[in-house]
């Protein structure tokens, strides 16, 4: 039984996250807006101050982060700066900030998503944040010290987003959020680092 | 012949793209701190300005960017942002802004760097940007209209630059930067987009 921080929990795959890690774990369960503990992971001050809070842990999970959709053609400078601030430097922060609080042999898991891979319109924010992601995985991987490893997750669209998703999805196979929660199992109980776990592509 | 700028025209990449280029091509040549044009391409105003005065052209090539290279267990997040500001968003802010001022048909070159798809030790700054670039390219090829074309060049260490990196890139086989510099021609004289050139790896 290990103890685990979810940020981002109380979201869709969030709460998936935490039902499958609760099977077998102690998890502490962060909201961004609700919840006991929460945390604006852009903000470097409100990381630290809930580590303060919780202390020691043996896994933080990141499932957190907005990017900016539209068309490339409009896009402004400001509107790519979304992205950047919230999904990518949101997680990233949690690892820059969050490594001195995790147990020797703990991990990080943070969350991408298909569209890394699989470019859609009016997407291309997402697509780089996704992939900056992948890459920020793979170069701390090599680097985390104490045996802390590092994981990413990167499930394909969730049926419970495609009410709102479907049109910029055509043709994608959805996954369920307790599937994709799965890959958040694999990344904290398993060994491997520096992976990306695609999840239903 | 085609009206090619190269932003960065007088780094060590740079001037050999510049060299490369001007064999068939108007280059218009920009640099950061040096030569009749300059710009500071993490200022959307400097770039508006640049545009402003050199009008339309046919190619944009960028060779601009620094990253912070450092210990992962010591990065700040204020460090981070080094890369992200710079390198990343110095190259995609010329694409946003560039894009009214290409012909149709035109093209964008980007640069990124082994470092994406090999990390190195001290590079998970470097690794998370050149990743994030080739996720830009891949994102915003299916969508840039009137046949713009982007694509990115990511070259290993160059001959020119071991004196100052070779610590970092024991094992490594550098190339010159005559030799990286094709790739340039490949993307801007060529009809492929999305693609990442990997040279010299």
């Amino acid at each position: 039984m290990k103890k685990v921080v979810v940020i981002g929990a109380t979201g869709t795959l969030g709460r998936a996250i935490t039902t499958e890690l609760k099977l077998r774990h102690e998890v502490i369960e962060v909201g961004t807006t609700r919840g006991a503990h929460r945390v604006d992971s852009t903000n470097p001050e409100s990381i630290e101050q809930l580590f303060r809070e919780i202390g020691k842990v043996d896994a933080i999970v990141t499932a957190t982060g907005k990017v900016h959709f539209g068309p490339l053609p409009d896009m402004t400078v400001e509107q790519f700066w979304v992205g950047l601030r919230d999904k990518l430097m949101g997680q990233i922060n949690v690892v820059l900030l969050g490594q001195q609080y995790l147990n020797d042999g703990g991990s990080f898991t943070l969350t991408s998503g298909i569209v890394g891979d699989e470019p859609i319109r009016e997407g291309a924010n997402a697509t780089t944040v996704n992939m900056a992601l992948e890459g920020f995985v793979r170069g701390s991987a090599i680097e985390l010290p104490r045996g802390i490893r590092i994981n990413l997750v990167s499930p394909t669209v969730l049926e419970e987003s495609m009410d709102a998703y479907a049109p910029y999805f055509r043709g994608f196979e959805p996954v369920s959020a307790a599937r994709a929660a799965l890959a958040y199992s694999r990344s904290v109980e398993g060994a491997q680092t520096g992976r990306v776990y695609r999840v239903g592509y």
